[in-house]
């Protein structure tokens, strides 16, 4: 089978990291991975959660949203609508978890760290750009926050990429844009550490049911992947100290 | 490690259902799984999905709740805070998809199932249960669609269960009570068909990554938990023709 | 004319109540009252309602809802129309009045009881069983808040109890089924004490406006079903002192 | 015991009604009771309830408001709130149900009277004066339809007219105004025709359970008292035919 | 060309100012221009905005509505849908600006005042009457202020009044009803101190664009109605001191 | 006075438009404003609003929002407080009233064209440069369509710009940025078309009321800067016919 852009099977899109690409934001990035477009912003908030309110630990929590016009039709924004989708929230708690996973609150301290990941434009892959743009803007959130003194380290323990897969016919492949997502039987999201651990894997056969073997080759093929992102983040950030 | 039951780590807990639960829905039944207790009903309309109208296919969806007292600290009701919050969205998304990954949608014709699930008292793996009930419903509300001549035959591919494994300290554990759940590193969900294909792959590990081994442990620890299920929905519904 | 289960006009429907019903709250009770099933918790909560702080009194609140297959055909979760109904809002306001008017608020302390009515199984008379079951839900929880020293002797004046009467064709009838509730042309319900006294009278003629005689007759009928339904609490709760 | 305003326990407020209140709608009134202010609307609308229709019956709906600086103390706007309050809700569908009591709806046709209840300023019965004032305005409306030929009699039964009662210490009064309300230990709303029938009987003892004896004196109280409104409505509409 | 009643282009409706029109609030007022009739209110909060917090300043707001048949056809609440229209808020927020343009907030102290506009009948010109009569009502609420001691003096610089003005057809118009304001190209609302300073100027050409000159004589019609006004309130209220 | 920028009191910020910037929408650009970043796309649907439905006249509709971090202290999404806030709701009808104003609606067919401006980057003008990037947008989209056959010519009359104006200090300053417009005691948005004339303009004195003569200048200034802007539109759109 030709991939719709001549990629082979194992072969990522070409990924565009702009980082600082706005003004007042403490870390924001613009991802691009192929068409997808997605702006995350890291923002630091004097207040913990009110859950951990007098407990010395810090959150990190995650809004994501689409532009009205980032998809082929026009979607209706959620302000209009009066309430957030459940696909929205389910990527929003997605983010937050894996951002939250390797990250230290306690060295935090009772601050929040809001991360907003806007598609400017979707070609599939959205949640998995957001999560690894957003770990860029977090980390240089906390950079601004070592500078200004307020942690003497930065609390975070791995790196975070997160990459899509799938079964397009019998193929297995990495990193979908949208025309081969909509008719993939399979669509796995897998979201890693650097050192090769798993934060999430998320596996679903709506159209059909997958094997074990299937499941396998999947989650070696978004190794890859996050391996390949990994890389990427280091060249922006350096490291984490 | 001792469980709080005295369960090996591989064992279920005590499941019971009770079907025809209710008077009024097409199929409806009480799952019971140690001290969760969940009731499942199958209501069918006459009437498909919004974006089907017109294709000649069926729908299925599910909704989720739990009763306000259901859970050790009171929960404030959806209705009275106005809107659903992010897990029962997940929930109740997860719900549907499991359900319609093995039911024959142009079979069903331009009808709707809907499924609820509500949660009557909870102790962990309410949406795994849910799902396994609901899967009961489903199938009793189709036999009633067949009997009245709606339908010439089950329009159902194979059968669905679903089970929760975790990883509590350093042991991996089938089928995890509340107090395991609230203190487990790692948290996984799995949705099966009786063939032992997958449907849903869904593993978190907010307060740790954790290494593909585990992953493949937790795989067939769940897979031996929804074999079981599979043979109680079987004793309960009979074969699906 | 002959009763659509051959009750006689003055007979109740067979009444059983479970008592501590489920694990987690601090009373709990499943009523039925022939098909009408109404689980009933009550949970205390260490903190007094808004308007009450600082005054060293309590309050008892409720909040009513139905499965969306306890009725014939499927109701719409409230929570997904994003607002409660009339006809919710003002049972579970009645259900309210109905527990404070013989509770000692100040004996109570500023603490709040929650009383959750969830109807599981819908045939007519669903806010009345709501009442007689919430009361005994009521009183256990605040049996239990003495065994925990919260207060020294339960803070409740009388039982409470209800039932539903109604005018169906000529004949006025005690305890409607939903499928005489439909075709009355006067519907009332009564909350009464142990003691013979009123709590609320609430006769409704919409389809047709009624005589005194008719209803004194129905204010009759309803002190002799409410005495019944006193006799079974006190069976189940004891005195209370 | 001497009334705030001097007035004998059984003796109405002042009530004075302004007909033709307000150029826009098919039927509009002012009604006063004492300092109690409500407008009251009826328009007419071309089309019936979405549940009727198709089956040639009309409908009869309430709405009802306070203007934020109606009370004492400023009540917040439902619109500002996002929802209306339990409150408002059991009076908006009081007032429906009573005017529907006594409307033809198979005669009013395939159209839906809205009725529109604003209280200006508030002293208690606010309830009761806009039942009574939106008799009258739906009456215009009727006669407005009439004229226009949409119907050929006015579909009126009976006229409709409501009055409080209630027990302050320990005599019976009638028509109270807010001073008098809210030191009430039972209060009465009763909705009448002028043919000497209940509509609505209300009676709440929320601070204090009250007696047979003390209930069958306040409905004689509220009979007087609906009747002396009937004959005003009956100067102001005339016969209805 | 003859206006709709006759009056001439440079001409205001009749005003109608009936003060102290309620008796709960601190301020009250209804005006009628022509046959517009707005209830204007203004309550004293003892607490500022929540971002003035303890800066010792003050703060003027106010809410607008309609009364469902202010106007030709009934307007569905906002209460109902649950939302306030983009209009209502862009009148409510005028209105506020309007207010605080001239009053010292330092001098009002930690309070809030708030404004309630609430149209009875509508026939055009609603916001500025709104404006003109909140202005008074406003006053008042101040000089009870000072007569309990709240503050030292009456803390408004200026008197505040409001009109509109318009192009129908080739005429330019002042104080349009809502026959000419539903034809007009061009409409303007502008709102001015008893100075002849501007505090807005809003025009609006949706249906055609306008020249400076048509600008220019609109702004000097607004000016003669603007000045009318002023008299009218001072009449009413006196001097400010 | 020197501007923060070094700007002259008549200069316009650096100002860069990016035409064609997103893949879906049918018109789409990038507008730069100094700091200020706005996305503006144009829509097609073929479905014209509800109110036009059958008239054969279209629909030009706008929604506005910002990006949680466009700002320099963290915005909540109006999809997370569940309603749109009313500065919002202000901005884009006033978007949608300018590209009315110069739209020919009936040309446009029982189409709508939905305008979307989403701030990227806020500091100062955000509405202005929304309606001078819409315009862009919407007319792109209109080529398009004409491309495809669906309108034989472009249906507008004029170009649309928009500019702020304001008086800082003594100082009558064009097209401000946020720290001047902060501090600026009068504030006013200028919309005019490539002829000269006035489409909307909306000066507030809310810290201070205005004189004549400053409204004067204000307009003068306005108009040089929306010519300027006017030419780069001709630049990038052409000629329309």
């Amino acid at each position: 089978m030709q991939r719709a852009d001549n990629r082979k099977f194992d072969e990522m899109r070409k990924v565009k990291i702009t980082n600082q690409y706005l003004m007042h934001a403490e870390g924001s990035v613009l991802i691009e991975m192929g068409n997808t477009k997605v702006i995350c912003t890291a923002s630091v908030e004097d207040k913990t959660a009110q859950h951990l309110k007098g407990t010395g630990r810090g959150w990190v929590t995650a809004e994501y949203g689409m532009l009205p016009r980032s998809t082929g039709t026009r979607k209706q924004r959620d302000a209009s609508r009066g309430k957030i989708d459940g696909r929205t929230m389910e990527i929003q708690r997605l983010i937050g978890r894996s951002l939250r996973s390797v990250t230290d609150l306690d060295k935090l301290g009772e601050r929040t760290i809001w991360i907003d990941c806007d598609v400017i434009q979707a070609d599939g892959g959205t949640r998995t750009a957001s999560i690894t743009g957003a770990f860029i803007a977090m980390a240089e959130a906390m950079k601004w926050m070592k500078d200004k003194g307020m942690i003497s380290s930065i609390p975070v323990k791995s790196f975070v990429s997160a990459v899509s897969v799938g079964i397009v016919g019998n193929e297995i492949l990495l990193d979908l844009p949208y025309e081969e997502d909509s008719s993939a039987k399979v669509d796995m999201n897998v979201v890693m550490t650097d050192k090769g651990e798993y934060i999430e894997v998320q596996g679903t056969g709506e159209d059909s049911p997958f094997q074990s073997e299937e499941l396998f080759k999947m989650l070696a093929l978004a190794e890859k992947g996050c391996k390949e992102l990994n890389l990427l983040q280091k060249e922006i950030i350096g490291d984490l100290e």
